[in-house]
């Protein structure tokens, strides 16, 4: 976390339902911003990761989107400086439902107001206006990220010419509401979550984020992927004779490692208020329809780019959102890969990602 | 429950991996059978509907498959004896985990032995001996149904001609198993699943099976059914001021509604145990490969019907069993429809299913 940066705001700051006094916002930033202001890039993430989307001097580690952003990769740190944001809601530095109320001294918890994804949008202005940047070479999002994006581009559109979407959309539909929906409830029903009040140090309903998480990993990528990965390898070390249940097969055996490892990193009231606002999300909001929320986007271009095999975000909703843009920007890329990783291939389908986002910028 | 007859198998049954003594096998028939006793039709049923396929004189209810059984109707009652099994290992009248175990008076609960889609097929062969059917005309499954079917064909060669496979698989893959390992993972974690010890007249873990269902729900429909169906309609008369986590969507409000009626009815022992039989099928075990194990098939024909949005029982999946039949098969009919309720189509989608089953019978 060394090379995270926060920036309190002073005062309250208003949210889309609710009010926040002196929020903290956290980020990471990469490169330098040069002498006119005009090579700001702004990243915003998908539900769970951290601003630590790259390596740096500060700090080495590798981060979400390491083959993405750094010196001469597709989001070319020499040439841009790069801000990625930790979402308002979070527990990784912004406040969040894990942070301490000031006016309490308590944790916030289900105190917390209503989180919409415009609301992780507007933290980025007192970033902005810290760094005196007046308007942002690029904005940035992937899944929920991509919903931010598009939202600060709403909110703010003389703040930003540019626009990269990806696998994303500009709404919640219902397939992926019920899923996350159903993720919430399992975290809810287990009798550790004690109605947001678990003790944080011990992280509370481990069991119920162990299997959101991987509900979470399923819906993330696709059958075909996993046909051709596991098939119907059986799973090894894993053998329970005392459970008729216990693992069987590889990809069971994958599920529970990866989620495992998910558990105790992620606060689950912040992972609670984070699903819902994508539930919430809708372009429309911003003016009616799809059609007509764009009309006073100031985006010179954007980039829509979306994955065949994606069940979260199907293809379908990436065209829909280059389509509702088409109308109001001046160039709109719509670009489908085939990709078989499904909605997570934008993290490791990198011989395909990198081409597609290194060309735009 | 009138309608169904049950027949009681006499010492010992040997399943695949494991015993029973003197199980009872429950079942309805519909129709007469004929001098020759050609004109028997066997059903066998997905994971949880019971043998109550249509109704009948003796009980006028509805059935699961109502439109598709009966005088006239697709598989027509008065030219077919028909026969739809109880799975064994289900609690709709055969043995299964929740019965009690002659041997020790107790319910089986886990000490029911591992149960596999052979098993269940084996339970029909009893059924046949008692109305003195060598020959089946035609045996139908759908989903788990579907390769239960299977399994009776290929356990059985010499006594059925015909096969109907409905949004069924000649194997389980890693996606779907992965969703049913879920499925059962969230029932087990629920802690009134009490490791299979719940008191049966308190239905047990109904948390973990609301979870578990609404998780089915989700994989037996498509997101492009619940997009024209629910778009993002919000829910009415779910509100609940307490929770920020309640119920905002129709969607969210019609998973509540369904699986709130499933919840009671059906033991989650038994859940568990069929649930898995369907992870652990793979034809191949009876060949060493899908196209080497149909080389003892007896059928005639057989119809393998699909469903393009069937994202559980994937198309490619039916065209993959059509292909490896068509090798051993005089006349394999192999018909992907463009339903768009997902796996569920057999159920709901008439209006296609009905004429695609009449023109084979």
């Amino acid at each position: 976390m060394k090379a995270l940066k926060t920036l309190r705001f002073d005062g309250p700051f208003q949210m889309k339902r609710g009010v926040l006094n002196n929020p903290t916002f956290a980020f990471e930033t990469w490169g330098t911003l040069n002498a006119d202001r005009s090579n700001c890039v702004l990243i915003f993430t998908g539900l769970s990761p951290s601003a630590h989307a790259a390596s740096s001097n500060v700090d080495p580690s590798a981060g979400w989107w390491e083959d993405m952003l750094g010196p001469n990769k597709p989001i070319d740190t020499n040439r841009y400086f790069v801000i990625c944001m930790n979402s308002l809601g979070s527990c990784f530095g912004s406040t969040g439902p894990a942070s301490i109320d000031p006016e309490t001294g308590e944790h916030y918890r289900l105190t917390f107001p209503v989180l919409t994804v415009e609301d992780i949008a507007d933290t980025a202005i007192s970033v902005l206006e810290h760094y005196a940047v007046e308007q942002l070479h690029t904005v940035v999002g992937a899944s929920m990220g991509g919903m931010t994006a598009l939202a600060f581009a709403l909110n703010h559109p003389s703040q930003v010419r540019r626009l990269v979407s990806i696998s994303s959309a500009a709404r919640s539909l219902p397939y992926s509401i019920a899923l996350r929906s159903l993720q919430r409830e399992i975290i809810r029903k287990d009798p550790l979550w004690e109605n947001g009040q678990y003790l944080l140090a011990e992280h509370g309903p481990v069991t119920g984020m162990r299997l959101a998480r991987k509900l979470g990993m399923i819906s993330y990528r696709s059958g075909e992927e996993w046909s051709e990965r596991f098939g119907r390898e059986r799973a090894l070390g894993f053998t329970d004779e005392d459970s008729p249940f216990g693992i069987d097969f590889e990809v069971e055996s994958y599920l529970e490692t990866h989620a495992n490892k998910f558990i105790g990193s992620f606060d689950a009231n912040c992972y609670l208020y984070l699903s819902r606002a994508m539930d919430l999300f809708d372009a429309a909001d911003h003016g009616g329809s799809l059609s007509s929320c764009f009309t006073s986007l100031g985006l010179e271009s954007a980039l829509v780019i979306g994955v065949t095999t994606d069940m979260l975000f199907p293809v379908s909703q990436q065209k829909e959102l280059a389509d509702a843009l088409a109308n109001h920007v001046g160039e709109v890329i719509f670009k489908p890969l085939d990709s078989i990783q499904g909605h997570d291939s934008f993290l490791v389908d990198m011989d395909r990602f990198r081409p597609a986002i290194a060309e735009y910028f």
